[in-house]
């Protein structure tokens, strides 16, 4: 590669989540990784999924990394698609500011998509917790199920 | 789940480009997935990792097929960013025409990202096969030194 990826920094949000010392609204958690709300969503029931192993993004992610997480990001996209009868789910990955990268640990976004409503910009405006935690609940009973 | 996807169906574009019954760009094939340009590409180096398993979308594809194609779809991501010195990377995987999917058959998008330049829509307008084919080679150029 000629360009090299910026080193990874362990004190973004994220790593702050995953060692619980920020709240986060959980989905699910195992050793690879943790799903959680996104608090400023695109759509009604956009969450993430966080890999525990520390990676900057796609462009450092390892192998392995990657090779675990994308099963979870797919059940994610399943369980959030049925809790709120969406009619597709986009799956985003961001790597690099210029790209929509806002958190600088490896992510993946999971964001129901509903015919004829737009998506809200990216990390711009918060929806009500209250809101966030009945969406949760409601894909947290769709995990439940498989 | 609540919602089943509907059933994967053979005789899709990406699946005619997988028997070679469509010509396409190649950037690399391997016994899991075929990596090509993407003809009508929303930046510069826009290609796609096609898995060669047949399913439908993230919804309906198997754990093993997501597990083999994300490590691929990281390396060409590394090589469309390097290849045209891009500031970021976008990676993303539409499920279902609402939330964006044209072609049913999984596939994941890598968008180089350049700062200051918008996104063209998707699928909106084709580019010279010319400039595709430079595109593509600048790319093969960065494959090859991974």
């Amino acid at each position: 590669m000629t360009t090299a990826s910026p080193a990874y920094e362990g004190d973004n949000v994220f790593a702050k989540i995953l060692k619980g010392e920020i709240p986060s609204e959980k989905l699910f958690e195992d050793a690879v990784a943790l799903a959680i709300m996104d608090v400023m969503p695109q759509s009604k029931g956009h969450c993430l999924v966080i890999p525990k192993a520390p990676s900057r993004n796609i462009l450092d992610a390892s192998d392995a990394t990657l090779q675990a997480v994308m099963p979870r990001v797919a059940r994610l996209a399943r369980a959030a698609k049925a809790a709120f009868a969406a009619d597709g789910v986009r799956v985003a990955q961001f790597n690099e500011e210029p790209a929509g990268q806002t958190v600088f640990h490896l992510h993946f976004h999971v964001i129901p998509i509903y015919a004829g409503v737009e998506l809200k910009r990216h990390a711009f405006g918060e929806v009500p917790m209250e809101t966030i935690r009945e969406h949760a609940e409601a894909i947290r009973r769709e995990l439940a199920k498989t």
